[in-house]
């Protein structure tokens, strides 16, 4: 058995690893950090992890494998030592995600606090980088809104179906801000309303360009067009769950309806166990609490625009799920250990 | 006093006219009917409008005004004969949204019952189509997502502002599917969850290209161009509002700034006391019960595209409020009579 | 016009105060405190309010009726100088709902600011306490689940149809813990969740036993029986209203079924304007965002229990609706001034 | 591995028990029926339950055990041929709750399909009845509201804490009422809104008093009394999670506070997996998606009434997760095997 440590459970996305955790076959929950609750038993902080029966320390120790679920900066600060040691870890914030320090301290305010790391990290969008996932000992994983939204338009741009003119409009249950308090979350605020946030500038925005252009096809010897992406993030009255509705004008002579869309996409993820092209709109309730990821491609026929909805679990394959999996993609796993649970529906 | 009757009071925009009338300083609804539950007191099919003293009806008979909360079709047919008598009338049907009716016939799926009518009814987007509707005696009150989105794009259209590539992407609340029964709107299925639909057309979308069309400015002779519209509406889990998001490319040398945009908007709003542009991005309990339109313009310069933010109550302004403005405006009555309500926050 | 100051705009009660007050024929909302929020537009601490064109102060100022809507303590302070001063006030906190300061010591954990004041105080549940209403010029608005609660059980008290073994089972809405921020009030937390709280006595119990002992008939020379009551308040994932379950056994031999203590209700309570006897169990919904009170007594055959439910919505008849139908009150205005406006359905 | 059916696979009851064997150790769901269905791809109807490469048929055919989730009636009559063919089964309608044919003919409204299998039945509240569970081959799945009910009051039943005047306050999320529509169920009529309902019998109001009457110890020979039970279920916004507040008269000199109450049932559910007594008032979502209940019992001294609440998942411990526990227990298994999940918080 793995013997696991996670740093900062007393987040969603800490709980959710420790959540997941309990039923994996191969991996052992032993010690869990978080600094505001140090000492306190986990089942006090959040009773649903009564079955775990763990206090909550300073440090997590000797362990197999860690998962930070700290904010940034802290993260990166709290990660180095175990990397440098050799410890394999996924870091669920957004520390080594992006590859350009300059980047990462213009869109999150601080330099970054071990950028000699970055060169080390593979960016855990597992099934889009599976191979640097495997061989990698630092995982950055990805943000909730660009996995969905990756995943949703890999395939268009891999296989050249579209132009590099993106608009994602994405729709985030509320979860997805964290367990801090703010008069927006407050649930007689947020409940029987949707608002629109982050106009001026998301921070998961610069994570979609780079790992869009990145994907983006060469023609010849020429440098890839850089996508232009619009991303607004939107809040919705619900806990967990998050749709991205995602548009681009169809590149000319590829496909032109719907149904050959899918049958690309449904070639390109063949065999994935985490991602399903359905043929009809998907719902977030359809994968609530589940590692799995729906995507429904289509073509707007009218204005010869592709119209990708892809819906996730924020807290699982936007967080900790896509954790756990690429812990499994490091360790030589299956990759579905301990994601098997089907969505809690309804 | 005026003497109103609403025909099919038992949906949703119906009982929400009912609702605003009693609160009417000029107007009494003195009529009800509704199919259905005819022979029923209406405080039995909605106990919230006991204090209408009214027993719903086979017909609205003698009055002076009548509003159509009937689905399309029915309600041409039983708007007819009273347009014939010359009684004015407001229709929150579709059916005299649509100019042309083979396009109504294409979208609608049925010929359309009074083709004849068309010509004298104008489209009650009251802020942008004044004059009209002060003019005529049949009104075709506007969809609840063309309202959302027309308030949102008139401004930067008229304003030559942007390039005809539009996309709508909307958020409706439930209530705007109707009080009739269907698995997707069971709480168990809709609630913590978002979905999307309508992805290969749906009905509003012509009524939105019709009117974004007519507004669009025309550069000396030519033809201008015939805007490309992806409309996308998702399912939210409340029971009123829409929010819709609106993207456009910038034209070339208009604004550069959200804040230009606003000015721009401010200005072309001034004086409207249902329309207002606001500072931040609104949300949709801000405006719910109430008849405001609140909009927020913003520019995404790192792709140079306009992003408009709007918020109504898809049962208010998107239906029965803004049915009554265009009844007040029709009548000659202050345009707010009956509407001064604020929201009902939170 | 009354010119009316609201102390403390900035919570619920406040904003729902100035919500209603903007439709009042006689009165206008001349004033809005709140210490934090001092000197910004009431429009940007709530944009629905941008109807009433005030700025937040330190003071309410020259003013001819009050209300405050404090918390408690707080409340008595500011509201004595007024008090002597002669300007009438509805005090939407819990300062002058316990007669007796030391119980109210005893449940607040501090000393009565005013206790000098505490016998000019009328409780102002209007239909239970009118006369007294209208002759105080300082009202102790009740609280919310005692509202609810009191409407329920007042007629079956002084009836005599009860015993005094009381159990109240109240649901409410999240609005009722106010607009602070915490945990169990985060989105996240509380939605998909219901929760029972206060059980070691929640503050509106003594308030509960106050009012109902009052009202208990006397039989002969002996002083009546002190009801016995529990009562249990529960969190509900919706922003606003009360459903109060209550129970006792049935004293014998006054009445045997439910119609014929719906009877016994319809007569104790006609002709009053906000509340109703219903038919079949009402729902919070029907009565949101209205200041009006339904109330479906029944009798459990099986145990020969009296069973009532009641619903209000917690802002409106638990809060700011029953506020101004005690300022109606006491100045002489028509009970239902500014109270009119229908539930907001769905 | 054993080779289980289901019957009736297309309500909510029976998806959650496709959902949950999905990751049993030791079962394989290899047949699933569902008569309006039959012939489509269990994914076709549940896109959540793609993991089972499943086709909906009329009949589960030869399998090891069987699950019916028929409604009451239908069920006895497709389960009897199969319990007198020595197939093992746990119903999770009504039929074999109730052992008086006559109660059951009378609250059910039919004849008892097949009365002559009753006193095979083993009522399966398993942390009541284990031994009986373990020894039938025919269980009665216990209905959600007894369940949550009869968890709370047993320990202060069996050891005599109360006097038999009890009251069930009980809140239910919407997904009890199952998966067929009707307005009551309508996401625009039942979110932001709580009602109560079954106020004149609900029936799993003689399912509750049979259990607790069969508990209820004797004193000497005299027969034990009968206890005198209210039950009020209420609707609220919410998919899944039921909690119950239970009120009893405590019996004199027993217990006196609750902390000592609390001792008395944490020695009563010593050891029991699924029943955790709390600290502090549980709410629903700890348990949401988990077989747990946790009850917190304590006492209100004012009146001297026991007051506990309790909260489960009406559709696992409500109701296949409770079956699965039964199965567990039938064949042998480790009663936790496949439901060691925690809760999916938030």
């Amino acid at each position: 058995m793995v013997r696991v440590g996670i740093i900062n459970v007393t987040g969603y996305a800490g709980a959710e690893l420790a959540r997941l955790l309990h039923v994996h076959p191969e991996a052992r929950l032993s010690a869990v950090s978080g600094r505001s609750a140090a000492g306190k038993p986990l089942a006090e902080v959040f009773p649903h992890l009564a079955c775990h029966d763990l206090t909550i320390g300073e440090e997590v120790g000797d362990v197999d494998f860690v998962f930070s679920a700290l904010p940034h900066a802290a993260s990166a600060e709290a990660l180095a030592p175990l990397v440098r040691a050799g410890v394999p870890v996924v870091d669920i914030s957004a520390d080594f995600r992006l590859r350009d320090p300059q980047e990462y301290a213009q869109w999150y305010g601080v330099e970054h606090p071990a950028p000699e790391l970055l060169p080390q990290a593979a960016y855990g969008l597992t099934e889009l980088n599976r191979e640097a996932v495997r061989s990698s000992r630092l995982i950055a994983n990805p943000g909730c809104y660009p996995t969905s939204a990756l995943l949703a338009l890999a395939p268009a741009v891999k296989e050249g179906i579209i132009s590099p003119e993106v608009i994602v409009d994405s729709k985030s249950g509320i979860s997805g801000a964290g367990r801090s308090l703010g008069l927006t979350y407050h649930f007689a605020e947020a409940d029987e309303s949707v608002s629109a946030y982050g106009l001026a500038g998301h921070r998961h925005l610069p994570e979609i360009v780079q790992e869009l252009a990145a994907m983006w096809p060469r023609a010849g010897a020429t440098e890839p067009p850089r996508p232009k992406v619009t991303f607004t993030p939107h809040l919705i009255p619900m806990s967990r769950g998050i749709l991205s509705t995602c548009y681009a004008p169809l590149a000319a002579g590829k496909v032109s309806s719907g149904e050959e869309t899918r049958e690309v996409y449904r070639e390109f993820y063949k065999g994935e166990p985490f991602v399903r092209v359905v043929d009809s709109p998907p719902a977030t309730k359809q994968v609530s609490g589940s590692n799995m990821c729906l995507v429904y491609p289509t073509v707007d026929p009218r204005t010869e625009r592709l119209v990708v909805v892809s819906v996730i679990d924020n807290l699982v394959k936007g967080a900790a799920g896509q954790a756990i999996q690429n812990m499994n993609a490091m360790l030589g796993l299956p990759e579905t250990a301990g994601l098997e649970a089907p969505a809690v529906y309804p």
